[in-house]
């Protein structure tokens, strides 16, 4: 039976949309895909990090704009909903590059606590006017990082 | 001269954050890794694409919790700030593995509408109460896509 226009035409779209993104699609296997999709936001909180300690270390020049920017990415991305980046069996073990601790699902509460403790700091940056005042800053955001590692992230693989 | 308790403190803070995340955090060189972020950014985009597809194709079961967190997380990506991801100097060709066209800044604005066009068509998928309603929104999200696709991003590399 042929596809209907509407799935024929989401195919098509979403296809066009993802396919340069490497994207498989694979039937109803997104768990793997959630591991990657979850270090990529790792990694765009990293970049804003070295950003914001750059500037505080003064390796880089001061920029309101650039401090501005980098404090309320890491505060999105701290405030993202995790129910389609942390599903249920993609443990550390159970999926491919996973580092996940078994914790963030027994302990879902904590693990929320965890990324509102980054999202506060993250977001106490935001009009840091000068390198100091984003260096002092920087104490409770590394530690909303490395509270949340410390409970929630496995060793390497 | 030894460094400022500040310094090293902000230095070890920042190392241990981003160690295992690979971020080398080289003297003022940030450009590079600017375009690894907002690849980052786009892989997620892309990965909440594909659930919100799986589930109006029927591939993945409708599930509202599902829905409104990937349509949430798409508008939340479109909305952040720019200024710490298409930095200057970045476009195809200036930076490794960039497909960045200089239209970008030339004209910021469009650039800018592009964005805003996503996040108002991921915006409109919250809610969405059936398979249905999701492939219906799935006409602009993936427009969004690929308009701003067709006016800044290169060819492959």
């Amino acid at each position: 039976m042929q596809k209907s226009f509407t799935t024929r035409t989401v195919t098509a779209i979403v296809c066009g949309v993802i396919a340069t993104a490497g994207f498989a699609a694979s039937h109803g296997g997104g768990e793997n895909k959630s591991v990657e999709a979850r270090h990529a936001m790792m990694q765009m909180i990293a970049y804003h990090t070295g950003i914001l300690g750059g500037i505080a270390k003064g390796e880089m020049d001061y920029d309101s704009a650039m401090v501005d920017a980098a404090a309320m990415n890491i505060a999105s991305l701290a405030a993202m909903d995790r129910a389609t980046l942390w599903i249920e069996g993609t443990e550390q073990g159970a999926a491919a590059d996973s580092r996940a601790k078994p914790e963030i699902w027994s302990d879902p509460e904590g693990f929320g606590a965890a990324f509102e403790k980054l999202e506060t700091a993250a977001s106490a940056l935001v009009g840091a006017s000068d390198a100091a005042a984003v260096g002092a800053g920087m104490g409770d955001l590394g530690g909303a990082c490395k509270a949340c590692h410390e409970t929630y992230r496995g060793p390497e693989n």
